[in-house]
């Protein structure tokens, strides 16, 4: 065994774990009797202290100096790169500090759960100081001569930095404000399905969704819980939904969606299997596909148009396949997040960034966040927010601690729209299949030009390797402005 | 922190991590995909070398000569006797030995299931060698001065000897053969029911009896699978079931079996959650409990009409209540343990019990095993073998290496017959009741006498502090001829 070995059969079982670890968080959400809580916190809880042992275990340092990187392939060599920040990571942070984390954004959690459901901040505000006074710590832990905003982004787009994403950022922000005007100033409001739509036959209509969508099922499986979502990698990658009996397209899309997250985990080269290429490149990436699935193919006219006449088998939906294109791509004022269309979506994500980075770099301090938010709200959207529950206090992001993960939102849409540009170029059948519900080719060009390839590569390499050109947001803004202006007729 | 607070708190989180596995195992026969068979033994092989790491943790035996047990209470000193028992286990067996058992018995368990679909125990006689081989290695190393069978015995049964179970054994063995000849010799053949049976309807009724068994689904939950199991302790008890759509009594009755380990484990103090008391006693009173609800409770005349009741309402049961009653208790000549009658059923067990006992000991060789299985069958039970399937490959304990294990079941018999006695004579209206479907006085008359204790004292202590007197076997056998006399007037 040399060093290399070694470490990556450390790495391995590590990985095992940490499979374990993410199906307990499956079995939370979707199986798991509610009086079992407190008792599956302690297990995770020792579960935890496990895998930061062996995440900090001083063998991983002996190793790493000990390898001849030289003599490594490229596989060899990205092996590394991975272990080497994930290691560098996990051993900056004091113990004491990311112990304080945990716990505090544990009780957070609770709080600002409360504090949602009451409309109340100032309930929030406490605890939030807290939050927001150790993730500075955090991100001051880890900078090393970075911004501190970048070392918590690193965690989840590697390579990424906040000024090249805030560039990016400030050219898409005036294309979709404008073209929000222009859509909000029609009359032409669409009007969404009405009707009662079995839950059972949801579900089932979901599977055979994800089937044609190439999501395999030897190894996976789709349950309900409150919020969709994928667990996973390797051999078991689940996927969730949830059902409306009154809209069913939220259970659908979410499904496309998760799809697309557990398809690029299932089609990971298997050798890739338990070590650290053997997941997704980054978040960023990861959305990429998810939103690729749901959006640019999922929501296309000709797709649609084949799911219009399963939804009129299934469920007697009426009114054409215009309509429901239409209905599905509405687009709609709203507060919330999760319930934004694709015209909206990225307004929602880029405030939340600005407001986010200067949180951590000290420019913008809790207690000042919720006018910060409201004044940014009217700018972007036009409209002033009704109630914090439906302004700062919307998402659980901040609450548990996760600052640097929402711009990963943005730049998963803004690589789909590169791959999509791609896709079309080198599938010129693509609408004529999409309208047949046939999609074999496409996934199969995603899976050759993308999701085997696991972390090989960095995120931003990961696209030009797929598309042939570096990532950039006007293949999205350019489909987005086409594909509105069109159905809106402005 | 004392020396017996730091082991405590040592011993809690090994506990997490136990519960953690025994999950993963309930979602491997409930919920994983079927692909995913072998990432999942590699998880839960990381798991368990985490797991031995901790149970042979060379601290373990320095906290142990730390404490002053005098100063300790009663529940302490039982908190030791747990730990001093299973630290003495883990450290006196060699690594190598372990993980040599571990591997060969995977293996086993393979080869096995092919042996048995072909019928050829042939195929199976090399790796079940080395099996026998190893056990023996283990009890050996195990013995301490003991009969070599008694180490492996004590793993499932704290206290009990090999002798002194063949002393009792040797006492009922007469008995019921003399019975099942009695009953088998009249020509009262009882019929079985027939029909269809909706198998979510079984799932309902299901649901209904282990409610009010007292079965508490804020702690637990009821999913199929292929063989009935329960899984879990403290806040999380899961049990399971299978349907067979021609034949309702099956997935009924083993739901209440299930009932009776899942309400045991829920049942026990939440002070001794995640603690070595915060399980059952041991295989033996855990399965006294199972047997109980199954068998004195659930197949009494009382019960069964009630069950006939709904029945007759969910599925047009037609016939009677008293034709139920026999159909629920029909005894039968038959080869497989798992399909045996409460008549036939020790039987069973206590031929298994004689050839482990002589495997372990070097009285018998693996090769001479399906010869001395099938001539003590015709012995006992009037009938020869007719192939291995049906005989000596029958169960899958002793190609995965359980020794020792056999003989709890019956030892779980005989405890649930003192249980039965002194539960009548506690609660003179019990007939009254179960024939209302109504078992609260005797779930809560279980609960404060047997369950709420989980591992505090020695199994047998549990029976006697329960009853009033040592376990004996007269009760079991007393009930089972009184019960099967009348029914086939002999």
């Amino acid at each position: 065994m040399t060093a290399y070995d070694d470490l990556l059969a450390h790495e391995r079982e590590t990985q095992a774990l940490s499979q374990v670890m993410g199906r307990l968080g499956w079995d939370q959400e979707t199986m798991m009797p509610r009086g079992a809580a407190q008792q599956r916190a302690e297990e995770m809880g020792a579960l935890e202290t496990v895998l930061h042992a062996r995440r900090t275990e001083p063998r991983i340092g002996e190793w790493l100096n000990a390898i001849d990187e030289a003599a490594l392939d490229a596989v060899g060599r990205a092996q590394l790169r991975h272990i080497r920040r994930s290691y560098a990571r996990a051993t900056r942070l004091p113990r004491t500090l990311s112990a304080e984390i945990a716990h505090v954004t544990s009780r957070s959690q609770g709080i600002w759960a409360e504090a949602r459901a009451a409309d109340d901040v100032g309930h929030f505000l406490p605890v939030f100081r807290e939050v927001v006074r150790l993730k500075r710590e955090e991100a001051a832990a880890l900078a090393e001569g970075r911004e501190a905003y970048d070392a918590l982004l690193d965690d989840y787009e590697p390579g990424a930095t906040a000024d090249s994403i805030a560039g990016m950022f400030d050219r898409m922000r005036p294309r979709l404000v404008q073209l929000r005007e222009r859509i909000m100033g029609t009359e032409r409001g669409q009007p969404g399905l009405s009707g009662h739509f079995d839950g059972a036959i949801q579900i089932d209509l979901s599977r055979e969704i994800a089937t044609r969508f190439g999501y395999d099922w030897r190894h996976g499986r789709l349950d309900r819980s409150v919020h969709p979502f994928t667990s996973g990698s390797g051999a078991d990658v689940r996927i969730t939904t949830r059902v409306d009996e009154k809209e069913p397209l939220g259970c659908l899309y979410s499904v496309l969606h998760e799809v697309g997250h557990g398809a690029y985990e299932q089609a990971i080269d298997p050798a890739y299997a338990l070590t650290p290429l053997g997941e997704g490149a980054s978040m960023g990436v990861h959305e990429s596909q998810s939103r690729i699935y749901e959006n640019q193919l999922g929501r296309s006219r000709a797709f649609t148009g084949w799911l219009y006449g399963r939804m009129a088998d299934l469920f007697g939906v009426t009114g054409g396949a215009e309509a429901f294109y239409a209905a599905v791509n509405r687009v709609h004022a709203g507060f919330i997040r999760t319930e934004a269309d694709e015209v909206h979506y990225n307004l929602h994500i880029m405030m939340r960034f600005d407001l986010e980075r200067d949180l951590i770099l000290g420019k913008l301090e809790p207690e000042d966040l919720e006018e910060a938010w409201n004044v940014r709200f009217v700018t972007d959207f036009g409209v002033a927010v009704d109630r914090p529950s439906n302004g700062v206090l919307q998402d659980v992001h901040w609450p548990v601690g996760l600052f640097g993960y929402f711009p990963t939102y943005t730049l998963g849409n803004v690589y789909a729209g590169c791959l999509h540009l791609a896709m079309r170029a080198a599938l010129p059948s693509l609408d004529a299949d999409l309208a047949q519900g046939e999609v074999t080719a496409v996934t199969s060009w995603l899976r050759d030009t993308v999701q085997r390839h696991g972390g090989l590569y960095l995120p931003a390499d990961v696209i030009e390797h797929a598309c042939g050109f570096p990532p950039t947001e006007k293949p999205l803004l350019d489909y987005l402005e086409a594909k509105y202006s069109a159905l809106y007729g402005v």
